[in-house]
């Protein structure tokens, strides 16, 4: 999951998409999440794009790869590459850094997680540590420990994301709606669910106002401290 | 409230009390809260008491400043003047940066509760914003947006601390047990409660353990999403 909102400076506030999915039906399916400075992942995305319509400029491209472990190679290496220009430039490479969360499955593979780092170093989730967050992770995180099931079904993994940037989306203006969503299942090979949810979404809303309502009576639950 | 642990990387954890209080009874109660750099703050925590003994060295000294606004101008200046120094020795000023907490009440005045930024300029809450928070803030700000509610009593006021003190010991390393707690309270011109809360503590497990139970209930009762 998500957000699309991006900003640079309070009177400047875009909706732009972070959620990116290149697929060969029955072979594989790459999705790509991006977080930090827009110009730098716009131009990861686009590069990325480029060469999988002009393989030969630079083989393989993430269409051609053979595992998953090499298309976050690829991946992290533009990023780089993008950052370098701006190194060459004389400019603060820290200034234009971003984190890149790569997943997917390659047929004949295991599905995988990676989080690539602006350095353009990367990690594999494993089943000690099963899910990445990048951005404004702060906020949303308590509840992602608290809730966290590995055995949890994706409905219920949905649900918990949901409460995660509903409580991001509470405390930070620089996450807002609409969220992207997207499941996808081992061995399918392609998207399993892709949808938008705003504001409005009756799924949102139903999440959002009965876990205030459930905050509130539990909240009243708790015993009072004695002054 | 406030937590008690410093470090200076992973391997070097301490636990360093937080939150400082002058007092003439009947006259005025001053707390003072730091976050960042130790040094930073336990040299201006060390001046002001300094300065409160040998009051002709500053004038006035915090336990003389006629109104809390004056108390929190010295208490800024006072941070300024330790980082000046490091800044005078050739050192960035941002490593040894430091953020404070004003609060009490002087009489004849309203009690009143100040943040005091690195740079020595400050803010006073009000009925709009009537809580601060310093240090690692984000992962315990949603339960604070969520919940809060200006008419809580003291008892839901602390019930509410600790909430958001326990997502974000669950979340982060950096901030640790015991808690210590203080209430102020307006006209008695003194500490009215004071404790120092560990992970052990009936009130904190109560609430931690019961948190969990409910927000697990809580989880169980919202919608699935449709996949």
């Amino acid at each position: 999951m998500s957000d699309t909102r991006t900003n640079s400076g309070i009177d400047s506030i875009s909706v732009f998409r972070k959620m990116f999915t290149w697929d060969l039906p029955g072979d594989r399916v790459i999705t790509v999440m991006t977080a930090g400075n827009l110009a730098t992942t716009q131009s990861v995305i686009s590069l990325l794009n480029e060469r999988c319509k002009i393989p030969e400029e630079r083989n393989p491209s993430i269409l051609e790869a053979p595992t998953l472990f090499q298309v976050a190679g690829i991946v992290s290496k533009t990023l780089l590459e993008v950052i370098q220009e701006r190194i060459n430039a004389g400019q603060n490479a820290g200034m234009f850094g971003a984190t890149l969360i790569v997943a997917g499955q390659i047929k004949g593979t295991d599905p995988q997680l990676f989080m690539v780092y602006p350095e353009g170093n990367f990690i594999e989730a494993t089943d000690d540590t099963p899910f990445f967050q990048i951005g404004e992770t702060k906020y949303g995180k308590p509840i992602l420990v608290r809730a966290y099931d590995p055995d949890m079904s994706f409905e219920d993994a949905i649900k918990l994301l949901v409460l995660s940037f509903d409580a991001t989306l509470k405390a930070n203006l620089s996450v807002g709606f609409p969220l992207d969503l997207q499941v996808i299942a081992r061995d399918e090979l392609k998207v399993h669910t892709e949808d938008r949810l705003d504001a409005q979404h009756p799924y949102i809303s139903a999440v959002s106002e009965g876990w205030k309502a459930a905050l509130r009576d539990a909240f009243q639950t708790l015993p009072k401290f004695e002054l």
